[in-house]
């Protein structure tokens, strides 16, 4: 394996660019090949048959950008579909949700964590599941916020809707006096203060995407795949391809990266 | 062709059901395939391309159950994707847009037009373009309304959330004087109480499904396609297909249709 062969990261669309952000802030030299699949987005409410297979051919996709390691940059898709991808690959595969998992039980204080995300990551009890395995006796609380997505894409970011729904959302994991929050959807960082008031300050919220960049660093170091900073660049540091909307995805690419993202292909997904 | 075959009918998913139930109620002895692409749902946020490209594997798909008109009970992919489709097909296409403009244009009495849809519909100004060639001097107002289906899905249909969103989404709206308003995307209908109440009992709101199932009478009587009401049945009478959480769909569509949906039938619309 060529340790200066790029990481691929891959989302349903613009949400696991958050991840690609933690990446380059914490790895600068790495190259990332990102894949956002805008033409089939969301995965949040489909099924994991579905997610699972969309998820193998954005696989196939970078296999053939020769990545040297992937990340699942997106929680449905690794709630579904990271065991099975790592069981096929030869290459090390890992998922936004064991990082989140991971920081969350070591965060809390009262064993008592909350989960939000999609009706896919909530449905399918993959933080629960994950985090009984670290700390068998955690009470975990998951609920899933179905609107989030919808009201961050409409840049209702600090808005009295956004606020009311989030209180509705959020009310029954405050009941139950949890003292660690996990945002499970790579969208609900953007609502942060949102959801920072909303539970106080005595409660931990964890990201993923901060600590999935954490855990890739590791593992490439663990076994050697760590980029040689001398090693010449050829071509772009960092390349993104989406399955609909390119110019779209550019324009918010550059919004919310360190640099100007110059360009975005459109692939057709469908034929890997 | 055979008059006794089939309609296909398709949507991006379950707001297409909603005209289903329009043709049931108004030419009950017609049998429908039905196609909800629920795997690569929403389409109102896709580019013209993947929604036209998606249209296209559907038609092969409905084609495949020898069908003898084709409904696109989808707004956005009307609005892309109708031209094409019935430039390239033998049977006869219609779509939910033009029915739903004829009807506002011979509606309004002070020429103002109101049009609320997704961003691809209202995007493509697909409903301005259709109104100008029937009336030039109709005055048309597009809105696009993007939290309208998640607000919808989330059941949310009688609620202060929704009336607030409404009301700033319609406010636009209500400045221009419009005396007619198209509810341009399938879901709409069903908030049609707060639409009502918001805009006043001056305006009236046109629900482009019925006047797509009283467009689809007209063309099957006068291409001689109607289905001769004694004819066998072979089978069910409505077929229901979707690519992805037959349950699920099969759950609403009962809800929604006159009769209990018995099954739906999950393929691989990718292999179109």
């Amino acid at each position: 394996m060529d340790r200066n062969a790029p990481v691929g990261v891959f989302d349903s669309g613009i949400g696991g660019l958050t991840v690609a952000r933690e990446i380059i802030r914490q790895i600068p030299e790495e190259r990332i090949v990102y894949f956002g699949d805008t033409a089939r987005l969301p995965y949040g409410s489909k099924s994991r048959d579905t997610v699972a297979r969309y998820s193998r051919q954005i696989i196939r996709f970078l296999r053939t950008k020769e990545v040297k390691a992937i990340v699942i940059a997106c929680n449905t898709a690794s709630a579904y579909a990271l065991e099975a991808i790592q069981a096929e690959s030869d290459i090390p595969v890992i998922g936004v949700v064991n990082a989140g998992a991971r920081t969350a039980v070591s965060s809390t204080r009262n064993g008592k964590i909350g989960v939000i995300g999609t009706e896919g990551t909530v449905g399918s009890g993959i933080y629960k599941e994950v985090m009984h395995k670290l700390r068998p006796g955690a009470e975990v609380f998951e609920k899933s916020c179905p609107l989030f997505v919808p009201l961050v894409e409409e840049g209702l970011l600090h808005d009295s809707v956004t606020d009311e729904i989030a209180s509705r959302y959020l009310s029954v994991l405050k009941e139950k006096y949890i003292d660690t929050l996990v945002l499970g959807c790579t969208h609900y960082p953007l609502l942060r203060s949102t959801l920072r008031r909303l539970m106080g300050d005595e409660v931990v919220l964890v990201n993923p995407a901060y600590e999935t960049a954490v855990e890739l660093r590791e593992l490439l170091c663990s076994q050697g795949l760590e980029r040689d900073c001398q090693a010449p660049l050829d071509g772009e540091r960092y390349q993104f391809y989406v399955s609909d909307l390119a110019e779209k995805f550019t324009r918010f690419a550059t919004s919310i990266l360190p640099g100007e993202v110059k360009k975005t292909e459109k692939i057709n997904i469908e034929d890997y």
